[in-house]
């Protein structure tokens, strides 16, 4: 079958590798629908090492089980699918809290041990408790937004809950990429009052308006923190979603959050420590997130797709097959692409 | 009056200084009953500049209110009061949310601006905000515990309630230090069903035992953190106080808290950043606490001390005169004395 593999920093091919299949008895095959690039995918496309067997790439996806394994009893062969970036057993102590991406038994695709989904078909390993199988036909239209549920929606409504947004607080959104305009919206869908997104891509900027966000912040370090203050009669947000995971983002999150507030983390760390640890500590500032069970949350987010009240599936401005995907890195990195689905 | 006066690292002394006088409207003079020595005093005792003027230390206190000025409302002369660390106007946006030591016209006692209250006298500005009315007499037998409410027991109670200390949970206190025992007397009140305390001093862990530790590591650095998984399933715990505020404690509460679990930090930090960022950030770890609001949990914890369900008074192991201050800073720095009650 073909695959993204990735091969070096900026190195990405579409190969003939050996077909996804059933190995364990708790697996499912599933044949990709819909996949996409992640800018999570970006980190390791600036920086990865040189690989002799190069990763197959992709953790977000939406398609149709071809077969499972002889253990599996949650779902069917033929059942059109969510398969969240995080596999898990759904059934171990963080699972059953809803933390799905601390499964004790689980992990994560695209790696050098289980292969991602930017190719035809994918093995899904524990696939009771990874997949959620969706009951509606593959209807077009919703493809792009039930898409987002297996990473970038659930993740920018984890940076919202994470940083305790409540109707009618003040959010900022540091950030605008997917994942931060799906913070936009995971904002305003939880009852925000005023949304703050901090970017300066004018597209970008301009969705973000159409979800929700009520002003606009393109100026960047100390400049973004004051005009954040100014926006907030000085006092800052109640709620910070950090949405890229770089050290100027943390420090400006940790900034811009008001005494007593929240910044709720999902940008990938490129960090070994976090900024200002006096200062956050000194305001009774929390800090928490991390990667988003959206296993968890697709429950909650899905009825919200169906009908229509949240459209996350905007994000994509771009579709491509697997031929083109090598050139969606590029364009992705570049900034001249926000999100590339992929259709293999 | 006579005050304990900092000059440097080291040098502590009782002095004549000015007596406290009303300045403001808004100030009360309070009469010093009882004050004591903070394990955040051993920071500056350890490592101040020398000063010219010096600085008038202390930052908890019980005492009688003499005279108030002529915009105070609330509080009045003869009121015996507790004088949590932060001053406040108790009505700004942070106070009422409960956040007092982020109030907008508020401080802290204890420095160049606002002289502390290891002194005969202390003036409290703000006192309509700050001080809080005790509606029993002058006690003896209470004098610690109520004492305990301007500080230690409250930075206890916030470290339990930033790292979500619920019923049932696991909790690890990293630190025994007053502080830490306060945080065990406080994780037992909120209904932990594991109290771990991580410390080495023997007198203080048997303390920490009767108020309700059930597992003491006495080991430091990698050992005590495999001893509390070890203790907790090899999970760690879900709930972790930061009670010490050096970079080894935080690197061990971070360390210790299971994924999706929460670190209450109390212990004023000496680093300038947070270890661990990706760390914390893989396993959904919350971070949170500072200053505590003491103010605003008086109410809370002041029936338990009333009716003798809690004593955290019993922190205090040595009880001196203004003239003995000097050597209870070394004997708390030596690790001699845990924590050491003034009576002016």
């Amino acid at each position: 079958m073909r695959a993204t593999v990735m091969h070096a920093a900026g190195d990405v091919r579409i190969e003939n590798v050996p077909d996804a299949t059933i190995i364990n008895p708790t697996d499912a095959l599933v044949t990709v629908t819909r996949a996409c690039i992640c800018g999570s995918d970006l980190w390791p496309y600036k920086s990865m090492e040189p690989s002799d067997t190069g990763v197959v790439m992709g953790h977000e996806a939406i398609g149709v089980i071809e077969a499972v394994g002889s253990d599996v009893r949650n779902v069917k062969a033929g059942d059109f699918v969510v398969m969240p970036f995080a596999w898990s057993d759904g059934t171990c102590e963080f699972c059953r809290q809803g933390l799905q991406t601390s499964c004790i038994h689980g992990g994560f695709f695209g790696n050098e041990e289980i292969r991602g989904a930017q190719a035809e078909a994918v093995r899904v390993p524990l696939a009771d408790g990874t997949l959620y199988p969706l009951s509606v036909g593959q209807d077009d239209a919703l493809l792009p937004s039930l898409l987002t549920l297996s990473d970038v929606m659930g993740t920018g409504h984890h940076a919202a809950v994470a940083a305790k947004t409540r109707p009618g607080k003040i959010v900022a959104v540091v950030g605008d990429g997917a994942v931060g305009l799906c913070g936009v919206i995971a904002a305003k869908r939880l009852g925000a009052e005023q949304i703050i997104i901090l970017g300066h891509h004018r597209d970008r900027i301009a969705l973000a308006r159409e979800f929700g966000a009520t002003d606009v912040v393109s100026e960047r370090g100390d400049e973004a923190v004051e005009r954040v203050k100014e926006l907030t009669g000085g006092l800052g947000a109640h709620s910070v979603l950090e949405c890229v995971g770089h050290e100027q983002a943390i420090h400006t999150a940790l900034s811009v959050v008001r005494a007593g507030g929240a910044v709720g983390r999902v940008g990938a760390p490129q960090v070994e420590t976090m900024p200002a640890a006096r200062e956050s500590f000194y305001s009774n500032i929390t800090i928490a997130g991390g990667p988003a069970p959206v296993r968890a949350y697709i429950e909650e987010l899905l009825p919200d797709v169906l009908e229509g009240r949240i459209n996350p599936g905007r994000v994509f401005d771009k579709v491509t097959d697997l031929d083109g995907v090598p050139d969606g890195y590029r364009a992705m990195n570049e900034r001249e692409s926000l999100k590339i689905m992929i259709k293999p």
